[in-house]
C-alpha cells in the first residue's frame, strides 16, 4: 500500500521559497499568481495493512515539524 | 483559483532525501516502510480564469527540472 503525506507550512508562517517562486514567475512574464506556498509530499510505501494511524504517528515524530507545518494524510 | 503542483523525481533518479526518510523511520522504529520518495508540492494563487495550460507552462519553465522530474497539475 502507498500512502501519500503532504507537509505544508502553517498559515501566517513565513514561506521565502513560494515567495522566491512567485517573484521568479512575474519575472518570467505570468501574470496573476497571487500567492505561492510550496511545501513537502512524502510517498510511503508500506507493507500492506499499516493503519493510517502509524503514518499519523511517523507525520508528528519525524516528517512534519508541527510547530510550523501541518500536514495531511492519503491512503493511495 | 487555485492550483496544486506536484514535482516528484522521475522513477529510476536517486532520491537521497526520501533515503534519509526511510532510514530515520527504520530508527525510530517503525517497520514495514519499504520505500519513501520525497517531493514538492506548490500550491499557486492565481488570477481567475487562468488555463491550466499557464500551469503547465509555470511548470515547464520554473518549477520542474523536467530532466529528472515530473509535474502533476491539479485545479482546485
Amino acid at each position: 500500500m502507498k500512502a501519500r503525506v503532504h507537509v505544508m507550512l502553517k498559515t501566517g508562517v513565513l514561506d521565502p521559497q513560494g515567495e522566491a517562486v512567485r517573484h521568479a514567475l512575474g519575472a518570467l512574464g505570468f501574470t496573476g499568481v497571487e500567492g505561492v506556498r510550496q511545501g513537502k509530499v512524502i510517498e510511503l510505501d508500506l507493507a500492506e495493512g499499516t493503519p493510517e494511524e502509524t503514518v499519523g504517528e511517523m507525520c508528528e515524530k519525524l516528517l512534519a515539524n508541527t510547530v510550523i507545518e501541518s500536514y495531511s494524510v492519503e491512503i493511495v
